[in-house]
């Protein structure tokens, strides 16, 4: 068994040295503790965590739980899941990633264990057993995300309200008055509790009507092909329809691609406007995606201070809701005069000829 | 401080049973190492993973280190990521994410605390110094990938050589003559002894030199950007090109689109075919992908195998490579005949259409 006398005569320093830093009772300068670090790494010292954790409670690792196994991890996640651990890094914590279920179980069993100072939830439903999990264990977390009651609950998220706002406003300013909305698949046991497309409909509903438009809320599962499948049914239910909105960006990716298929232009024909996108993945259409820009970067940050913050007894970081802002490509235009036989001739041309 | 007592109390079990539990030392059911477990939970009982490590040197979690700054993490390394998640998960393990850089600095300290039974490494370079920390530090370990040496390390990775000679040969049957390979930045200094790109590489120089072709190998940064100017370039400086291999998902991607805007048509005017993408992906150009499958599911889960048998004291798996299999779609078909001005103008005319 390697001790803290072998730790600190490979690291050239007292053992009361390795103690200090061990127990964070003393501090001890950067280089003396990359010394003792790396002499504990080079033995294969196995209780420093421990001790740490029986003295301070504390290892300097922050767990980010994502449902991966449920939630497709797409450009946006990477986001969030990058500048967490950056703004982690910066602090002096490790931040991990743990792939566990969404409702609470593998989640219980890991942070019994002890083995990370708190964790930042992503992919909150409105009722989130996880959070029980946590306040059950005295975990300090953070949601990157809102349940339905968030008393006493340190969250950021995306301000939805902020978001649809600014994208019906746009797509008004520019003339469009028919302006669907494509949220996500409500009967899916997985996402019927989903915040951001709960959110996202009831904000386009409320917004929808104070611009007195017709409101209109289709589904997809979050895939491209049921993007696709979206705008085959909108064109045949909605045919007067200039603008879509879509909340799930691998739809929205679809929906592009869907139209094109079924020889419409866009934006010509048809506006489309994702609501949450990373800018990578609007370079993958064709025209390039006009889109809301997932404001993923701030708040992978924001969550993780909030918790560190918590971690080390101070105050969280108030709540804060991030709107994603417009990001221009090439997918959003003025609406063309009214449908006519020619135009859906002019359409039926250049499907013939693609 | 929360006892043994304690837990075997809110349990009701014996306090022998939970120390057979946590010292590994007598079998337990599962029901009631569940409630066990729960119990630890509940009451933040944060010593059995000590415990294990003291008596067992094990915690039943490995490491996937994922250098994820570096390295966009995409819906490939989702996939490797989710495959290893659920092989350790039916091994009863937990598998976490480590974003750490791969120059090892990180992955040191992290290894260090003694928190992981052992680590699979991910991204791996040709003289990978992350290496040398798991050896040092005598952590059990598994490469998904290789580096240049492989003396007595455990690896599973892409046949590369498998992988181009069946791209090439499927390209070369349907009558392509003028095939360039889109490789990656070798000049980068994150990438330029990544696997990847130089096994790929020498594989299409090997392959296209018995097939007697001319061999042309232009460079993309790993964007979809990127992959859209390889695109520019390649028509000005090739323009009898047929059909592209690509080895970046990213760049794949972008190559799609970048040939739409400047008006070629995907096959027709130019046959395109990634050499390592999910299928995922595949659908989120239009038209969908031809693809080599990155065979992410068989290596995440080969690799955590491999692993978790050392950890438990066996023989790791033998070396394997599994070559990415041709996966159906729209963008390869046959070479039209010898460009004309006519094609030419084609392209322009449609470029001006769109």
């Amino acid at each position: 068994m390697v001790t803290m006398r072998d730790v600190a005569e490979r690291a050239g320093v007292s053992i009361a040295t390795v103690s200090f830093l061990l127990n964070d009772t003393k501090p001890v300068t950067a280089t003396t503790r990359a010394r003792i670090e790396a002499a504990m790494a080079e033995l294969g010292y196995r209780r420093n965590v421990v001790a740490r954790a029986l003295a301070s409670r504390r290892t300097h690792i922050i767990a980010m739980a994502y449902p991966a196994l449920d939630h497709k991890f797409g450009f946006s996640a990477a986001e969030f899941f990058t500048s967490a651990a950056d703004a982690a890094r910066k602090q002096d914590y490790h931040l991990v990633l743990w792939p566990v279920g969404n409702d609470g179980t593998e989640l219980k069993e890991l942070v019994g264990q002890g083995l990370v100072d708190g964790v930042v939830l992503m992919e909150v439903q409105l009722d989130d057993p996880r959070v029980t999990v946590l306040q059950e264990t005295s975990t300090p977390f953070a949601l990157i995300g809102r349940t339905s009651s968030l008393e006493g609950l340190a969250h950021v998220d995306i301000d939805f309200d902020r978001t649809v706002e600014d994208a019906v406003g746009h797509l008004y300013e520019l003339g469009h008055r028919r302006i669907v909305l494509i949220s996500g698949n409500l009967t899916d046991p997985v996402f019927s509790t989903y915040g951001p497309y709960v959110r996202s409909e009831s904000a386009y509903r409320r917004v929808a009507a104070e611009y007195g438009l017709e409101i209109v809320v289709m589904e997809s599962s979050g895939s491209t092909q049921s993007g696709q499948e979206a705008m085959a049914q909108l064109v045949e239910a909605h045919p007067d329809t200039t603008a879509v909105l879509i909340v799930n960006e691998f739809a929205a990716l679809g929906a592009v691609a869907g139209l094109n298929r079924l020889g419409y232009k866009v934006p010509e024909d048809i506006s489309v406007l994702p609501l949450l996108m990373a800018p990578e993945m609007a370079a993958l259409t064709n025209p390039q995606l006009t889109i809301m820009r997932t404001p993923g970067p701030e708040l992978g940050q924001l969550g993780t201070e909030s918790l560190i913050r918590q971690v080390e007894g101070a105050d969280p970081l108030p709540p804060q809701l991030v709107p994603a802002k417009l990001y221009p490509g090439a997918t959003v235009a003025g609406p063309r005069a009214p449908r006519s036989k020619a135009g859906a001739g002019r359409r039926a041309a250049r499907k013939a000829r693609s």
